[in-house]
């Protein structure tokens, strides 16, 4: 028969990744589920300067030192995607690599992922010049000229990042002003090589040897096409949960519900991190939010009958 | 006139540290009141290993760690204890050095204290064989026989960390069993040189030469006296929230009572951290927590209408 664990995290950003160090701590038999690489948005910040602990790292160096953490609990880590989760008293976890895990308890802990535009080839040119990631991607742009559409946090550290690779960087933003903290704010307008284009939007993108060439935008209702080699788009985040649907504990906007303790309506599942609906996303947020759903799961699993 | 400050945080724990990295990084007016050391209870914990980003690490060196981290965004930190806190449109907080300061809004992240025993010479005997902080005093009793009266997680933290500088450690235990996580509990039951002895209350400290030679105690109804040369008292925990009263935002345990975004009843006056009731009292719930405040109170502040 197949091993039944006591708790398995679905996300080892850092919401999944305190979740499995709480549960490992209370002695449970866990695995932590992850997709891509361990530390989630973290992974895809260029620096961290807001996390207590570490005055300013990067973001992937910060993502290893939480990785690290679960390392050293000797936590297991399956690097596989969820295609199906079969909610019962023992709960069936359907992996991509065609393998079934069995638990008692879920915590979900899979973040958000960024919002796309609808704009014209702003699908088909992914990786072709249109990035989600200035940290992944922009050494690719070394000495050309970019563009940002965003104009909030993200989007303002990301045009910092890649203003000291790039030769330009032109920020789309479709507000009359940038909307992120007054201090990265103030740094932005700063930077000689950053270009703000203001009240623009993005009409279509388009493409030469299938690849981004130029973007038409719209500013003040007039057009304009701005010449650029890579566009890369901070216009928010949006949950991946479409394969959550048939649990129904998400809401109309894709966020799992839960209540204060972050138990789901459906027992025995839990959810932590940005992918709870909440007033602030930040991975002190996610952090405690992962505290908090391992010492519900704690708490549950001592109160259910046991199991062989 | 006096200086108008946008913000000030009292305590510089885990919540006050965060809340004030987030509002001087929202570039306003900031500064800290911290009435003992910066770090709060994390200074007073021997060893951290669930604080993401650090596999093992002392609390005196993490609470080092968030403190160097506001003296980088050189945000003012004033040494002293809040007496009052006068509460207006502008508020006046008054310091036991005999200064005032002026702020629009305030964050209480004053945590919470160590319980006392009602114990006879409980009191009395404070500094002379009794103790609240196995790190701060330990040290004392190398090589001696010492006691413990608590059973919780950090009674038992404590007693790890006792049990390898003294000669032999004593647990006296209210309940038939021990009370923290199960790893902790586990690793306390084998080390050698801790005793525990369950059912035991403690019915009152005795002196020789004014400090503590022994405590009578009572177990299972029958009376018992154990040598001891130290005490160290980890029962629990209570706020120190006297000098609020007068503002009404208390409940009665003391606790800071606020609402889903951390306001408190009073317009502009916030809590964040162990002061405010809650499931999980933890390092990361309280840096969420301050974040959080933070926020809020940012949200608040731009807002209000510019004072002068």
């Amino acid at each position: 028969m197949n091993k039944i664990y006591d708790s398995i995290i679905v996300g080892a950003g850092p919401a999944g990744i305190t979740a499995a160090i709480y549960l490992k701590r209370a002695e449970l038999e866990v695995a932590v589920i992850e997709k891509e690489i361990p530390g989630g948005q973290v992974n895809k910040t260029s620096i961290v300067e807001n996390y207590p602990g570490f005055k300013s790292i990067t973001g992937p160096d910060l993502a290893e030192k939480f990785y690290e953490q679960i390392e050293n609990l000797k936590i297991e880590t399956i690097f596989s995607e969820v295609e199906e989760i079969i909610d019962d008293e023992i709960k069936t976890i359907k992996l991509k690599n065609g393998k079934e895990l069995k638990t008692k308890s879920i915590i979900l802990a899979i973040g958000r992922s960024p919002k796309r535009l609808e704009s014209e080839n702003s699908r088909t040119l992914e990786g072709k010049g249109i990035s989600f990631c200035s940290l992944c991607d922009g050494a690719l742009y070394k000495g050309e000229d970019v563009s940002i559409v965003g104009a909030g946090n993200s989007a303002l550290e990301e045009a910092i990042y890649l203003s000291k690779i790039c030769k330009s960087v032109t920020i789309l933003c479709k507000t009359p002003d940038l909307r992120g903290e007054k201090v990265t704010v103030k740094e932005v307008k700063k930077i000689k090589n950053i270009n703000i284009i203001y009240n623009s939007s993005v009409e279509k993108f388009n493409e030469s040897n299938g690849v981004l060439e130029s973007i038409e935008i719209k500013v003040n209702g007039k057009k304009d096409i701005i010449k650029t080699k890579a566009c890369f788009i901070f216009i928010g985040y949006e949950p991946a949960t479409n394969f959550l649907k048939p649990l129904e504990i998400l809401d109309e906007k894709g966020y799992i519900m839960v209540d204060e303790f972050l138990r789901t309506k459906k027992k025995g599942i839990y959810a932590a991190g940005d992918v709870v609906k909440k007033d602030a996303f930040q991975i002190v947020t996610a952090t405690s939010d992962g505290a908090r759903a391992a010492i519900t799961c704690t708490k549950d699993l001592s109160e259910m009958v046991e199991w062989n």
